[in-house]
C-alpha cells in the first residue's frame, strides 16, 4: 500500500489485528490474487461484507499454495463498530470452514501486521512409516525411507545462527540479501510424524522447504553431514536438494 | 453376489483378503454405485487393472458418503501370481492418496470379509472448544457447547450390552432385527478431541451416528438422562436427536 493510502485508511480509527488459522490446501497461497481465490481474497471479501467497507489486509508472511497457517496474522483499519471481542464469531460465520480467525485485539495505529513482525516460527510435518496415512496426504509429505535424525539433528544446529542462506533460497528470487538468522530449531516426533520448526528473524522464498529438502535426503543417508555442509558453505541453490511438497509446512507463530 | 457366480469367482483358485484405510471425504460412501463414485468402484478398478481380470470386492462394512476407515476388510478371488505381499505397495502405487492399502494375506476359500466378521469397532471424534479446527472439518464434528463427560459415560453404559436399538435406527431402514449387542464402549479426550467409541456385532443403518447425536444433545445439558433412557426404552426414533454429520464417522476395525 502506498503511504497516502495508508494515512486516509488510519483516518478509519480503528486499527484490528487478527490471528488466523486456514488449511491451504484448496487456495493459491496467501497473497490476494486476480486470477485465483487466495486466502487474501476470500478473507477480505467477508471482512469487507461484515464492516459495510473495503477492507484491506497486511499479513505477517505469504504462504504459498498448499502452505498452511496456526497463526497467520493479519491487520485492517477499520471505521466498524463491531466489538472486537464479537470479531472472531462474526467473521467465522461468515468465512468457510477452512479459514478461521481464532483472535481479535485492537493494535495502535501504527501497527502493522507485516513491518512489525520481530520473528516467525515454521514447522515442517514428515510422516514416516510403512504406508502413506491417507488422512494426512495434504498436511505432511510423506518419506518411506527411515531418517536418522541424529543426523538431522546435527544439521539443524549448523543451520541456527546468522548465516548466508544462499544455497535454500528459491532459483530466481528477488535480489534481496540473503542473510538470515535462525534463533533456534528444533525436531520432534509424534507417533510416525516427524515435526521440524524454525524460528527466526526471517525467512527467504522457499527457504523453509528447501532445507527440509535436502534434511531428508541427508537423514536418509543419500548425503552425509561433509556433503551438506559443502553445499550449505557454498551459497548455491542449485547443489540442494529439491524443494520439499507444500503441504508438510506450517506457519507457526507470528512475534513483535 | 449369486451363489453360482461365487463358486465360478473360487475356481480362480486364490481368496485375497485386504486392510483398507481411507478418508472418506471425497466419496459417495464405501458400495459401489452406478451414477457416482464410492470408493469400492475406485478399489475394483484399479485391482482389476492389476490383476488384469475383473476383480469384485465384498467388504465387511458399508460406509456412508463422508464417513471414514482407519481399517476396512475386503475380500476378492484372483487368478493373479502377485505375491501377497507386494500387493499393498503395488496397490497403492494405482490407487488415489485418500485410499491405502495397509495389509493383505491370503485366506482360505470360505473367508468372506462380509459375512465372516464377529465384532466392528466404529470411532466418532468429536472437537470441542472456543473455535472449529480448520484442518479437523472433514474429520471431526464440532461442537461449541461445553460437554458433560462423566454423564455422556453413564449414558454409554446404558448402550452396553444386548438391547433393542430401534430408537437409533435410520428412519425407513430395511425391516432387519434392530436388536444387536454392544461389547464395550469407550471415551477418551485427547487435546480438544473427544473420541467416542463402540464395539459390538453388529450395527444397524446409521446406529453410530444417531447415538452420537443424542449423547451429545445429553452431554450438553439440553436433555437429562432419564430422558436419555426414556428415548432409548421407546424404541421409537422420531425421539432422539438428529444424526450427527458423517465426517466423524470412522470404521476403525474388524474382528473375525
Amino acid at each position: 500500500m502506498k503511504r497516502e493510502h495508508i494515512e486516509e485508511m488510519k483516518r478509519r480509527g480503528r486499527n484490528i489485528v487478527l490471528s488466523i488459522a486456514y488449511d491451504g490446501t484448496g487456495y493459491h497461497g496467501f497473497q490476494r490474487q486476480n486470477n485465483a481465490v487466495a486466502v487474501q481474497n476470500v478473507l477480505e471479501e467477508k471482512l469487507s461484507q461484515l464492516f459495510g467497507e473495503t477492507v484491506e489486509l497486511a499479513a505477517a508472511g505469504r504462504t504459498d499454495t498448499g502452505v498452511h497457517a496456526l497463526e497467520q496474522v493479519v491487520n485492517f483499519f477499520t471505521s466498524g463498530k463491531i466489538p472486537t471481542d464479537k470479531i472472531p464469531y462474526a467473521a467465522n460465520s461468515l468465512l468457510p470452514k477452512d479459514i478461521i480467525v481464532t483472535n481479535a485485539w485492537e493494535a495502535d495505529m501504527n501497527f502493522s501486521a507485516r513491518h512489525s513482525a520481530k520473528a516467525k516460527t515454521y514447522l515442517y510435518k514428515i510422516q514416516c512409516g510403512k504406508f502413506p496415512n491417507p488422512f494426512l496426504r495434504n498436511y505432511t509429505w510423506y518419506v518411506r525411507e527411515n531418517l536418522n535424525l541424529e543426523i538431522i539433528e546435527e544439521a539443524l544446529e549448523l543451520l541456527e545462527g546468522v548465516h548466508d542462506f544462499s544455497s535454500f533460497r528459491a532459483a530466481g528470487g528477488a535480489p534481496m540479501s540473503p542473510v538470515r538468522e535462525i534463533y533456534e530449531t528444533s525436531l520432534k516426533v509424534k507417533d510416525d510424524i516427524l515435526e521440524i520448526s524454525f524460528y527466526g528473524n526471517g525467512f527467504l522464498y522457499h527457504m523453509v522447504r528447501n532445507m527440509i529438502g535436502t534434511l531428508v535426503t541427508l537423514g536418509s543417508g543419500r548425503m552425509n553431514l561433509t556433503k551438506f555442509k559443502e553445499i550449505f558453505d557454498a551459497k548455491d541453490r542449485t547443489l540442494a536438494s529439491p524443494t520439499a511438497p507444500p503441504g508438510g509446512l506450517y506457519l507457526l507463530k507470528v512475534e513483535y
